[in-house]
């Protein structure tokens, strides 16, 4: 088995390596761009050490890392389209440095070009990974989907925020996860458990990245801090908040929600003040240990030993302590 | 073999029956109002007529009906954004009537749904199609990004028109019949040769589809007469009439497309008139049965016998004779 470090190591140099010559460059040059930002690049990295875990050559797994690394970038492009988001990893956003139409069009290819990864797997695998990345993209629409919707409504429940950013985030950890098992040819209950811990590993993940993006700081971040709150998102802090503020608090968030405010910054402290006031930020940590343990617990009923587990639970722990 | 009206018949029964029933709503109801505008759906046709010419039950080919469907609206939805088109088929375009941000998602979710028709046909076949599947719209893209490319250029030959129409239309003809052929197990040089009537005939379509968005209406064309003139894109019937006109048309010309100009009713009659004083019309139609006669080469290769062909005979001869 492979130590952690080396498996990240891998992953960045898989990544580095793929250059998109291609012409036209107008199509292939942002595709470059998203892909070697230097992001987490956490999707591969799970892809890796599932083949990993199942005492299989990781080199068999290194085209489903590609496919799984263009899905995600591609998802991101057009969310940030869809976000009006000027900035990703400290840097413009495709459709900020492209326009909007470039962005679209290279996000496409990216999804094509992830399905022509898979095509370089072996050949028996192709139809199960095609078919778990099909999935993973369906589920991930009907996230981004929701999430759009939940901008339009007052009435959203934390059950309901969760079902979203599992099929935004969760699924696609799962996917990840999914397809090295599937490289390794891991037994079905494996593989089940190992996409359930993918899933709540991914929803911790993201309330981890709903309170970072709060409270956390450009340099680190490499997103603007508040921009939920700019961007009057409701998150599972506002959703907490809204649970449990008094009368006043409530009416007040909500006014500064819905109203056109000009002073962003200060929206954003009054804001702040709120959920420190209710101690959002310890509530969101508390889910956040419940699904990790959820995580531990579907990684405990996999059929292989402790140690093939231990670079989960590094990657676990790790996302846990991050701070961007 | 069957009838090609009966393969028609059976193609409009095949995407009728097709209802997206999933939620969210917000996500599937543009598929549905994409998919269920009753565009000519000759690419799914296409599918059908060569899984028939090699006697084989067109049963199997019903899935790879839908997937062809369906990546032909996604590619025209995310297109329609680009170009800012306000109607297609006669009707409010998916941008206009649900926004571009449920465009671009809705788009996206179509072309996974494709795959997932693919993973639906016989296992042994889901390679072949899901590469040809990918690799259409690789090359979709690429010649959409080429289209993009050459609205900012001067300079655009004959020859780099026809790589785009190649890329943008012919080659999603090519995949249809290839995909229809892969199903029905056809010989390679069969494939290759239907695959080559498939390119001729699409660009001959689009060269047609130029000479219908000129010299059209409204009713029978689903959309604007004159759009193309009215957006300044560059079809073969500007390059055509740049290339023989003389000095002082061509300078109006290239005043008529890069002047800001409010009569836009005034500027297609000028353009028009230049077009028709250098007979660019008959020019393309040369050039429409230049391509037909090299799509009917590459029939004549095909080893099957002469009734099997008839359907693609047909069809080519409906495109030559269409109104819209």
């Amino acid at each position: 088995m492979n130590k952690f470090e080396t498996l990240q190591a891998r992953v960045n140099e898989i990544i580095e390596q793929e250059k998109q010559t291609k012409q036209p460059l107008s199509l292939y040059e942002p595709v470059d761009y998203a892909i070697h930002q230097k992001g987490k690049r956490l999707r591969p990295l799970l892809v890796l050490i599932a083949t990993d875990m199942f005492n299989t050559d990781i080199a068999k797994a290194e085209k489903a890392c590609m496919a799984i690394e263009l899905l995600h970038n591609f998802t991101l492009v057009h969310d940030d389209i869809m976000d009006a988001s000027p900035l990703r990893r400290g840097v413009p956003t495709i459709y900020q440095k492209y326009g909007i139409n470039k962005a679209i069009l290279s996000g496409d290819v990216m999804y094509a070009l992830s399905y022509q990864y898979i095509l370089q797997c072996e050949k028996d695998k192709i139809p199960s990974l095609t078919k778990t990345l099909t999935s993973v993209l369906i589920n991930i629409c009907e996230g981004q989907a929701l999430d759009m919707a939940f901008e339009e409504r007052n009435d959203v429940s934390q059950k309901e925020y969760i079902t979203m950013i599992s099929l935004k985030t969760g699924i696609l950890f799962a996917g990840a996860l999914k397809m090295g098992a599937i490289i390794a040819d891991a037994d079905v209950e494996d593989m089940n458990s190992l996409s359930e811990f993918g899933l709540y590993s991914g929803i911790a993940f993201q309330l981890q990245d709903d309170v970072l993006d709060c409270w956390s700081d450009l340099s680190s971040f490499g997103k603007v801090s508040g921009t939920d709150i700019a961007d009057n998102k409701k998150t599972i802090l506002y959703l907490l908040a809204m649970e449990k503020a008094n009368d006043e608090d409530k009416a007040l968030l909500n006014k500064l929600y819905t109203e056109k405010i000009i002073d962003i910054q200060k929206k954003i402290q009054d804001v702040k003040a709120i959920f420190e006031k209710y101690n959002i930020k310890e509530s969101v940590e508390t889910m956040i240990e419940q699904y990790t343990d959820l995580a531990l617990n579907s990684l405990n009923k996999i059929s292989t030993d402790e140690e093939s587990k231990s670079n989960l639970k590094t990657f676990i722990n790790q996302l846990l302590n991050r701070n961007k």
